[in-house]
């Protein structure tokens, strides 16, 4: 493509950081004041009035404009006004009156931009003369009340549904106070060309309105309507489209404008910091600034109400034991890289699931400190564990779900504070000195344990409720530089979830985020999760609800199964059914096939690799896979999610 | 349209009454067994195997075979096998492979229809031949098992996607054991025409699906997969599907397919319930047989947690008060037709969600036995309340909600019942002789009552649980003969509301339906709502956590509110924004808008008519509403609600 080279070139026509922020209110539930007082407390410098939030609302024009003030806000835009141009003499008379009742409005407000949509209900005109003269004229009524015009392409306008339209129809009319605004979903929805912004002077563009989506096969007004997301959640190229909106010499805000079902729902100071985060990410990604992939895994922590049952899974496993830490109710479990750490205390609303989670993980990137100075930048919430003077003290940061993420250096040997478990003799310290009851091969303490099967891990399998799943996405891709790999919906016997993997580019990490299904919400978490992010008993009754999986990565799953089982581990029995329809579809060699049934070990194929896995039972909640991936194969096993599922449903009710 | 006449004769054509009901297994939540033992129960003659579900499950294909007879199941399909035909000869050598070990598998299943769908994968063949060749091929080797295959042209299918190019391929290839799949979902979604089935012999056709969906603009195979719904519950046309069915001389089962998102997440002996009445109220449709209309309403019945408030309010709108009923702790209020009975039962769920709820509605029906009769066939849950031998008893049903639905016969006077009010003396009566306190122009007890300017219910807007609001949709129009008239997304500060009005041709009796936001859903209704449908304490705690309410039908909506205002009325206020907006919206004359800005009174137009209303202040979660139709407007104040839902929310939060 020849217009792949502008956007380099842009990086350097762009301000250093965003010249200002705004949101539109309809991005945040709650009445119009806590929406300005939200937006305020994030820290936007401004909002965009959305006049049925306006309409809606017990304050005066004259006490909105009083209340911006008090909150440091400014009145960007009102919005919007629709249905204007390109309509029969008659009708814009009476649009232009119309029209003027809103100019007067905006003078009590205090604002001087207006957003003017294209006309998708009563044009009636396809001819540009019409549109461009009725724009001029609304343009010159604007000029007598000192206020400004941007015009925008509705992705489903009747005749004018693009920008490069839009902006002929503003070029045409020429008058000072008549601009465009340019919208990342009405552009990028219908596969815009974000490259011709060039050809617009950064004057004309008055005002900017961002939003991310997923990428849906769906009409583009429901679309639209419905599913639009914060920058850095959905599927968009939002990057592209600021480099080469600032290639125009674009100075003024950048505003969001999110239509989601989701968001209408939780509350709103949470959303606004996480829409101002979404700015934030934006502007790092558009400067080039990326954050580093973290390298690998640290550990996982699971907390269960059953410890001793996940020490039994793990030791069958071939983990080593490394005894407890030496003043926390915690073990810790070693195999290859592989480190899980499982924390003994239970708490009430852990027992009221019957469930467990993984309470934390942790990540090795190559600069813990610059990882945790990022992550207070984006005001996500510290991760905070108590620790005495002569341990080793992890960053750490809590994710939208609770999970707690901890940030170790990169290192390929074992790391310091695995010397902290099973060495002292504390007055509740029972077990003998790291590792304990290892299993063949096991090397020296904390480096690397077990019998050489296991390598480390592969993915770890977060729960997520509805209401933070892609606030979820923004957390992986914003701190860690994850991006989505696959998105798919598994059928379970509880309904469908939506699952979807961030991972790194090289796969060192790999977080698969699955969507809870509506009916396994067990409650109103929204309305009591703290706003300073801090997990509340509700969050993690949810997450406990849910299974959750760690994933070891091993050279041969077949040997680990088969080892484990002679360990007395019960796996996840595989339906006999499956292997019949694994025979039909890929018409393996017999023995192979009976191996795999034999140890209840599942099977995929793709264009180049293999991928052999097994699972174990649940421990409350969660349990434990083991992978082999052959020849680079990149997924996860398509089928075996809705097996898997359908069997822990049926464990579950026995 | 020339192809309008044949549906009448079909009628004719058809069978007295379906002759096989089928169900798709994934259909229905649970595991396969839960599924098949579902369908059993709800009286399904048989299922149809959908492969997934069966290579998830524990039991072998002859267990399955086994627990079907043991059931009285037939297994009348296996489906889907995909992408077989068009495709180049090594590759469907390789489908065939595949497909003879289907074969086996249906062997041992005992089962002898497969479905096979048209190639959406690997088809690299425009040209009939090569695909009739390989159907052909394909009909040759089921042959061999005795088996029959069904082609289904998929509506996303590659080269072939409608019924009729199917129908061609089948005709071509001609061999006994070859013919068509008709789906609904994949004809209706694509406006086919199935006029044309007529085209068809009934042998050739070897199965039938029915789905019902939403109409959506969306992709297609998103549609497919996650939203359609049973018959009855969406916007197909199904009762000419079904008549041209008929006409060509089918004879053998109606099997509905449904993927929802929704039903998968619910309780699977429920959902097969709600199944097989969809299969019965489209049986009657076909057959003609149409469920009387309603003819008014009788009663509203609401359990408040403060039952005085109510009084209050309604005593202040006008209504007389008609004292407390001789044996059960209810009182009775009236205005003209309006007749509002207030249950002083507080209960405890009730008063944790702090609301309120319309507990039961009374409609007026042309014959009450045949209602409840016909409430039975469809297995609705009987509702019933405790009545003493002189008292009048009133057949009721329950509604999928919880909504209890009591059935009086069409009367232009007062209802017996009234006269069991506020006559006697027994000991915890405390009210005087009905009517009580009544305003000016009240009439003899119970005929009507109240100051004549509220003439009776205009509609009860009732709040769904997500769970059942499909399954409301159908409650109504299989019962009652309701059809949806409107349906839109609400936006309120805590979520979109979609809201969907079912009504009778005529208007006299209109049930908006309102889906509760998620966000709003206190918990896990839908596993412990008991199967027999009865109302349990989550139930009630989900309706009355959302606003509900009863809209009176008035001669003069202005003079009421200024009425009810003079006797301390608070009403909901509207803010001063609104009739700003109004103003620019309408051009109403200046006197007429202070008028309804003076009384709190809001206002709609459309082509014909004009809308004036006004809100009560909630009691508890249940507020009234007094609404104003001229010149047949027939809508419900475009426009309003979201102002209406900001500020009870508002007024909620203070």
């Amino acid at each position: 493509m020849s217009q792949s080279a502008p956007a380099a070139n842009a990086v350097n026509a762009g301000p250093t950081r965003m010249s200002r922020t705004s949101i539109a209110t309809v991005c945040l539930a709650g009445t119009f004041e806590e929406k300005m007082r939200a937006a305020a407390e994030a820290g936007f410098d401004g909002i965009e009035v959305f006049e049925p939030d306006l309409v809606a609302s017990p304050l005066s024009p004259e006490q909105v404009r009083e209340l911006a003030e008090e909150l440091g806000l400014t009145l960007d835009l009102y919005q919007p006004f629709r249905d204007l141009e390109g309509v029969e003499e008659g009708v814009f008379q009476d649009n232009l009156r119309r029209l003027e009742g809103k100019f007067q409005l905006m003078q009590r407000l205090g604002v001087d931009l207006i957003l003017l949509c294209s006309n998708v209900g009563t044009a009636t005109s396809w001819e540009d003369e019409v549109a461009v003269d009725q724009l001029r004229r609304a343009a010159d009524l604007a000029a007598r009340y000192q206020i400004r015009i941007a015009y925008e392409a509705l992705a489903w306008g009747r005749f004018v549904n693009t920008y490069e339209h839009a902006w002929s129809l503003v070029e045409q009319a020429d008058r000072p106070n008549l601009g465009v605004c340019l919208d990342s979903f009405h552009i990028l929805s219908r596969r815009g060309d974000v490259s011709g912004f060039r050809a617009i002077p950064g004057e004309k563009v008055f005002f900017v309105q961002m939003a991310d989506a997923p990428i849906m096969l769906m009409d583009v007004l429901s679309w639209s309507r419905h599913h639009r997301n914060f920058p850095g959640e959905g599927g968009f190229d939002l990057v592209t489209f600021m480099r080469e909106l600032y290639a125009t010499g674009y100075t003024g805000p950048i505003s969001l404008e999110v239509f989601s079902d989701v968001y209408r729902q939780t509350e709103s100071v949470r959303t606004a910091r996480e829409a101002m985060r979404s700015l934030q990410w934006l502007d790092d990604a558009r400067a080039g600034e990326a954050p580093a992939h973290p390298t690998g895994w640290d550990f996982a922590e699971v907390r269960a109400a059953e410890p001793a049952d996940l020490a039994e899974v793990l030791t069958q496993l071939g983990f080593a034991d490394h005894g407890r830490h030496r003043t926390k109710d915690v073990h810790l479990f070693s195999a290859g890289h592989a480190r899980v750490v499982t924390n003994d205390r239970t708490e009430a609303p852990l027992e009221h699931a019957g469930g467990s989670v993984i309470a934390s993980i942790g990540l090795q990137v190559p600069d813990p400190r610059t990882t945790a100075d990022h992550a207070r930048s984006l005001h996500y919430p510290k991760a905070w564990r108590a620790n005495r003077a002569d341990e080793m003290v992890l960053r750490g940061v809590q994710a939208p779900d609770g999970t707690e993420v901890f940030l170790a250096p990169t290192s390929a040997a074992a790391p310091q504070w695995v010397a902290e478990y099973g060495r002292n003799d504390g007055d509740r310290v029972t077990g003998a000195a790291a590792p304990r009851d290892a299993g063949a091969g096991t090397e020296a303490a904390g480096v690397v344990a077990g019998d050489g099967l296991i390598l480390g891990i592969d993915h770890v399998n977060l729960a997520q409720p509805w209401q933070w799943f892609e606030e979820g996405v923004l957390f992986y891709r914003s701190l860690f530089g994850l991006e989505a790999q696959v998105s798919n919906d598994v059928p379970s016997p509880q309904g469908l979830v939506r699952s979807e993997v961030m991972r790194t580019p090289d796969g060192a990490v790999r977080v698969p985020l699955n969507l809870i299904p509506h009916g396994l919400d067990p409650g109103r978490s929204s309305t009591t999760r703290t706003v300073t992010g801090q997990i509340d008993h509700d969050e993690l009754r949810l997450k406990a609800a849910y299974p959750q999986h760690v994933a070891f990565l091993a050279s041969d799953a077949v040997e680990v199964a088969r080892r484990a089982r002679a360990r007395g581990l019960r796996m996840l029995p595989v339906p006999s059914n499956y292997y019949e329809d694994l025979a039909a579809r890929f018409a393996l060699d017999e023995a192979f096939l009976a191996e795999l049934r034999e140890n209840d070990v599942m099977y995929d194929r793709d264009e180049g690799g293999e991928f052999l896995h097994f699972y174990t039972r649940t421990v409350g909640t969660v349990f434990f896979e083991v992978v082999e991936r052959r020849d680079g194969y990149e997924g996860y096993g398509a089928g075996s999610a809705p097996v898997r599922l359908a069997a822990q449903y049926d464990l579950d009710r026995q």
